[in-house]
């Protein structure tokens, strides 16, 4: 991609608003100086909080708003609420007007997603989108969807999101053909469900750009023998919960493992420079933001409760998914896959 | 109950065999001396193994058979092959017979449950069976299920399995009304699958035996809020699997750190009293068996690939099950609870 990634950002989304907001865009920036920001918010609580950032002020615009979407509210409402005038709404709108090239939002996820819906549509051929998730495994990174944009998926649904995932591996990984696995169950007796079957039976049979690897369980997640792993948004969106409820459970094992007596105090002291790693990898913080795939743009929902350094997470990734042209990928794929799926069925 | 607890054991199951269920056999015996062992498989390679435990061999009765189950084979074929005569239907069969209160196998899940359920039969009024496990929290251990014995589950089935988790409950931490959550996905726009809602509401309106807490997420599971968990088999699958998968992904990132550096290995050592006790913690042998609840006779399914630690991990579940009679106050809930709702059917 040429030129500035230009990057929209919902200002008022999240538990702490507008300073976790723009300080996230901060720091993402000296990252990546070669970005530019549209703030949607509040001027009056934007406009302090930019102040402070000189360099970020000179890479932003503030466009106002004075509504915006509430936490707990629900898409329908949102919806009614904000369609148009919320900062949420037209911080998406900048992308299909083509002003942005990702937007981030830390805001109610079922808002985000309605909205980013109704306001860009789904790729042509693509019933509906998918929340694709990184996964750190102690390979490389991972990617996983669905993470909770619906519940049940069909075979040709996921076989969608196979695709849709491989497009953001090799957007993210720089992976020719990424290696592709289903999410499955492993008990002998039941051994899954019969679209999963379907999807797997497809994926053997189709022509397509990534490697089809088959079934992977709930274990495989966090080893990274695959790119990507396929599942239906119910139980990728318990997985992806487990998982980060699980290294809480263990981060606070391992406080009380090393605070337990003043010896073992002094040895993690002096073991320090391995803690401060181990805590990097375990930092929630460093791997944040579900990415909608699937739409006629890039969004990404930021976890609500992150701070600053959380949200440059988020924004990080949208730099990367953008610039390396991730929405021109998929679309490509896509329309092959569903070009030759109907040349085959002409043909048969 | 009263007199000695009478386990019976399918010698031949799990990737080790006999030497690692009777080792294990061994070491619960010393926990639970009141307990007495019925061993079935091939008495050839069984007998030499005992003969290293004289107290064991004291308690202990070889039951031979040279069939046993494949870890590989399907159900179809085990039953085909290993009905009546194999080590694995012998042991359960000893429970119907009334010469066990507990049968404990490592042996293949699907033909194990496949075999328990020909054999042992469903409950009066249980659709079918579900497979529970321990699940380790931040508090107190907390109870999941179903983990694998069903893809999909209806709202009475679902109802039944918050009933069977409350018996087991009861049974092992001794809490006269155990807290219940339905698992459910978050986000906002989807809010979960009808199923679940369904049950949800018969749990608020049913007269029951335990607390019903309302929902809970995936990153609930380990902090020990409720204490029984009830999904249905595929996503309970999924989230024992994800958290298995991250708690040895974790380990693997915390031998990373501490060993990192000669000054890390240093503080390692210093602090190895705490490191001790996280690695019990994090010890998958400490907590082991997949319990099959709904049929008439508890029978447990030790991990495949465990060691004798780990096998005397799932007879101790199965000592303390039996000796707190969990299937007479299991049996008594489920009849309860169905003639109050036919009650309930009668009078609307």
């Amino acid at each position: 991609m040429s030129g500035p990634v230009r990057i929209s950002l919902d200002a008022m989304g999240g538990d702490s608003g507008p300073a976790m907001v723009i300080g996230g865009a901060n720091r993402s920036l000296t990252r990546h100086p070669g970005s530019e920001y549209l703030l949607f918010g509040d001027e009056a609580k934007l406009y302090p909080e930019l102040k402070q950032y000189p360099e970020l002020e000179k890479k932003s615009q503030i466009i106002h708003t004075d509504i915006s979407v509430e936490m707990g509210e629900k898409p329908s409402q949102a919806l009614r609420r904000g369609r148009r005038n919320s900062s949420m709404w037209m911080a998406i709108d900048a992308i299909k007007q083509g002003k942005a090239d990702v937007c981030i939002s830390a805001g109610n996820t079922g808002a985000l997603m309605a909205m980013a819906k109704l306001c860009l549509r789904t790729i042509a051929d693509v019933d509906r989108p998918a929340i694709a998730a990184l996964w750190p495994t102690v390979r490389r990174d991972s990617i996983v969807l669905d993470v909770g944009a619906n519940v049940g998926a069909n075979a040709s649904q996921l076989v969608d999101y196979a695709l849709m995932g491989s497009a953001m591996a090799r957007a993210l990984f720089s992976k020719e053909r990424p290696r592709i696995g289903l999410l499955n169950v492993g008990v002998e007796e039941i051994k899954g469900l019969d679209e999963i079957k379907k999807a797997a039976t497809m994926l053997r049979q189709i022509d397509l750009p990534f490697e089809y690897h088959g079934f992977v369980e709930g274990d495989d997640l966090g080893q990274g023998h695959v790119d990507v792993i396929v599942t239906e948004g119910f139980s990728g969106n318990i997985a992806l919960k487990t998982a980060e409820g699980t290294a809480r459970q263990i981060g606070t094992y391992i406080k009380d493992a090393i605070t337990r007596t003043w010896i073992t105090k002094i040895g993690a002291l002096i073991a320090s420079g391995g803690f401060q790693a181990l805590k990097r990898k375990m930092d929630p913080r460093g791997m944040n933001g579900g990415v909608f795939l699937g739409l006629n743009g890039l969004v990404i929902k930021s976890h609500g409760g992150t701070d600053a350094k959380g949200f440059a997470s988020a924004i990080d990734l949208g730099y990367d998914m953008a610039s390396n042209m991730l929405l021109e990928s998929l679309s490509h794929d896509i329309e092959t896959l569903h070009q030759s799926l109907s040349n085959n069925e002409e043909h048969t």
